[in-house]
């Protein structure tokens, strides 16, 4: 996604400008939501002006962007920590504590909840997050194939999509959960994940 | 939920005021965004004026209550259905086709979208939207204790519960994994939750 990194001198310093400018905005959209904080808002927040804001970002869809880009960044890394596993279907049933937890913590859902709300009526960001999904996928997609084969349990494409996107649903999911019933307690929920998500996986 | 509901003489005529109001507000979010949509923007599009419309909802927050609100009829009704059923558990499965359909269908999610971004944000939102969660989950949880004693198979509540909500998070994530992934396909989608819910109903 380089379009939305735009090129600097100092990359280092660039880097750092572009971390203040993200952490301002993720406090102005939980206070007044993507569309209620202005960008004169955020330069506020920041420290800096909007004018030296927009060396690093057109528009707040940039701003929007560069967070989806950072979650997929996240997810890849755990992705990639998985592929190297013998047995990634094995991996991935023993990292459910681990993957549950992370997704019932507001901090990891709040700006995604943002975004998905934004994209149910910013085609713009629309397009980033699908594009975002899209290379998870196929990430994630490579890695349930080899973990199948080996357990000679493999299955055609189609049916191998909807068992992948049945899983990233019951992630995807959990932010949702979370902020209905902040009373649910993590280790039934992860019991039962362990229970529908070892049939998606192995049969 | 009567707080939300302001009295008049004429019941029909208010419910059909109502109405036209909250069909306006929907458009203007689906448009601005909750917070991007002023009071003045949802009294024009409903073609009254803002102090007509102040005599149904006191503020945005109403209006977003009585979605929710809606929301929960629309589910309560569902689950209804679910109680006169000889054998609910297998009615559920049977229902999963339905369901995902449904869940998948923007006409349903677009609100429940916004709803929840505010929800993470706006404190009186989220006491709306989580007692209306806990509603439904004591109507739900009533209709999987009688199933499951139906087969044999009861747990404590704290099990039951961890499934419940492992349940509705698979539902809950659907319009997320709807907006990321369009092209996914619901055929495939429905016999993955058939095969996710199965050990969570029946073990």
């Amino acid at each position: 996604m380089n379009h939305i990194e735009k090129r600097h001198h100092d990359p280092e310093k660039a880097r750092h400008r572009r971390r203040q400018v993200l952490d301002a905005a993720a406090a102005c959209f939980g206070r007044s939501g993507f569309h209620g904080a202005s960008m004169a808002e955020i330069s506020k927040a920041a420290g800096m002006s909007a004018g030296h804001i927009y060396n690093y970002f057109d528009s707040k869809d940039a701003i929007i962007a560069a967070f989806v880009e950072e979650n997929v960044e996240r997810i890849a890394a755990d992705l990639r920590e998985l592929e190297q596993q013998e047995d990634p279907l094995q991996a991935l049933l023993d990292r459910i504590p681990q993957g549950v937890r992370d997704d019932l913590n507001p901090q990891t859902w709040f700006m995604p909840m943002e975004i998905t709300a934004e994209a149910s009526r910013n085609p713009k960001i629309a397009a980033v997050v699908r594009d975002a999904d899209r290379r998870t996928r196929d990430q994630f997609r490579a890695i349930l194939k080899r973990g199948r084969a080996l357990h000679g349990i493999s299955v055609d494409d189609a049916v191998l999509n909807g068992r992948m996107d049945a899983i990233i649903t019951m992630f995807q999911g959990l932010p949702v959960r979370a902020l209905h019933n902040p009373d649910l307690d993590p280790e039934q929920l992860i019991a039962s994940f362990h229970l529908a998500l070892k049939p998606l996986l192995f049969s």
